[in-house]
């Protein structure tokens, strides 16, 4: 059974997933692309290679009398893949494609978080009285599969607790201040010439991103009902040099973790003095979670955290998890 | 949906689980139970506190009449969950349980290393046929759910090499050598005293087990067709303190590090020296794997290598993971 997907999206990360269902024998279609101004259908499965030339030539991969709502509304498709920008505010468009796809009975996959932040009970309820799947796996954590460990793998543990380190641009301004004495204006700096920082840094070294994904886990792996307001968030962007000599001078250093610990409510995100052996002490982008278990015990996790190749990982094992479901395992 | 467990095997793991199944709320009934010199069935679900009670106080679970053959046979059961201690020569008889079931059209979850070592590419080919799973995340390190993520959660992924401490009785001694400047007898003989090291401690410290799980990992992750033979093995039975000391003088330390090159058939378990600060140098009885894989990038899993509720915990995770594909995900 082939899996037709409809894929809304073409930057890095679509690419990145167009290339892997061209080239790996995954058992997918793509039936459907948009991006921002064009849309292309094709029942069939598109030519994914054409697809990409155009793209690549004239900045668009389609027909810009299709866009994104028709192709959600009327393609053929099992799966919608949805893989716009962030809008953590109101998480529109995407929350409304999404909408509409589990209504029409397809699967939903989505790498967007503010859906998932915002919206996300009502985006499950949905998703199970039409007997379809809705996951986001690359929301949290980049290339780790942390969500699918938590509620799949580590089915029947208690999960008690969860600390990590969330953003990559984060860490790496941290773990270059430490490294090579940089001032934190320096590393920002170095952090956006290597692209690891966006040109308006604020969302990610205010804590923004790291809170957003704690309230994704908060609501989907324990069942709470919070929001960003709930997270108790204090960014890297007020961290004084000084602070870190200090730890440094105790063998020690300082990391942005967030922390979940659901019996208590407690959401929290904030620089630690941590010692160096630590295991959360990971260098430049990685990200990296413990959690704590009743049957277990403690896990660790580490691996990149941002990358589009990493982000399509995370996707495609979300597709290919649906697809599995659907054949009955094995 | 209840899915209906038949069990075999009352030892810790046994216990753990049944403890899970009768005081979590997984929508599982253990419907037949049996231990070496007995057996109980009752197809509404067994009377749990009372099994557990009967085991403790005359040592046996049910009724002498009643064995592990006649369950596999006769018992009414979705799910065969096998978990008699490995025999790592013949697989048996666990193997024959398998078959059985399988046979019958009811799935099997095991963490029995025999089997899957010896006769994965038989069981799993038989598991297709009856268009039930056949899973062994029990198998391979312990807590941690490898395999899993490596076949699901990674899905999509090439999966180019795979280095890690497979055994936690080796690294407890290798740790406790290095810290301690105990003797390789000394440290072995501690391990014993707790509990970490059997009587006979050849399967592990001459790199047995750990060589076991490479064999599985080799034919379920990369369907290789490999056995015991296949892999170089050195244990860590011969290594001088005098090569741990040298390690120590240059701030590296040694451990025993499975290795698998899939392209290359590169099988390899022997003592490496890696530097202190390496991610592979986890201490006491942990499990430490590093992946290395095409779109995530590297990953790094640590955990607990052994135990009886870690165990629990992954044979559950398999168990819960065929009740979900069953009920059609969510």
């Amino acid at each position: 059974m082939v899996v037709r997907l409809a894929l809304l999206g073409v930057g890095a990360v679509g690419r990145g997933i167009i290339h892997a269902v061209a080239e790996k024998n995954l058992g997918l279609i793509i039936t459907a692309v948009a991006d921002s101004r064009s849309g292309c259908i094709d029942p069939n499965g598109l030519n994914l290679k054409e697809l990409l030339d155009r793209k690549e030539k004239i900045g668009i991969c389609g027909d810009t009398s299709i866009n994104a709502e028709a192709i959600v509304q009327t393609a053929p498709y099992d799966i919608l893949v949805e893989i716009t920008p962030t809008d953590a505010r109101k998480g529109e468009p995407a929350t409304s494609y999404i909408k509409e796809a589990l209504k029409r009975g397809c699967h939903v996959v989505t790498s967007n978080k503010g859906p998932v932040a915002l919206h996300y009970h009502e985006l499950f309820t949905l998703a199970l009285k039409n007997n379809v799947q809705f996951r986001f796996e690359a929301t949290v954590a980049g290339a780790i599969p942390i969500l699918q460990t938590l509620m799949h793998n580590l089915g029947g543990n208690e999960i008690q607790s969860l600390y990590g380190v969330l953003n990559g641009t984060c860490n790496y301004i941290l773990t270059r201040m430490a490294e090579e004495k940089l001032t934190y204006k320096q590393a920002l700096d170095e952090a956006r010439t290597l692209g690891y920082a966006e040109a308006d840094p604020t969302y990610d070294v205010k804590g923004i991103d790291a809170a957003i994904k704690l309230v994704i886990l908060a609501n989907t792996i324990w069942k709470k009902n919070v929001s960003l307001d709930d997270v108790d968030v204090t960014g890297i962007d007020l961290l004084t040099e000084e602070a870190l000599r200090l730890a440094e001078q105790q063998d020690a250093t300082i990391r942005l973790i967030g922390e979940i610990i659901p019996e208590d409510n407690v959401y929290r995100l904030c620089p630690r003095i941590i010692p160096k052996e630590h295991p959360l002490v990971v260098q430049g982008s990685l990200n990296a979670i413990i959690v704590r278990t009743d049957l277990a015990g403690d896990l660790l996790f580490v691996g990149k955290g941002a990358g589009s190749l990493e982000t399509a990982s995370a996707v495609i094992g979300d597709i290919l998890s649906i697809r599995d479901m659907d054949a009955g395992g094995n």
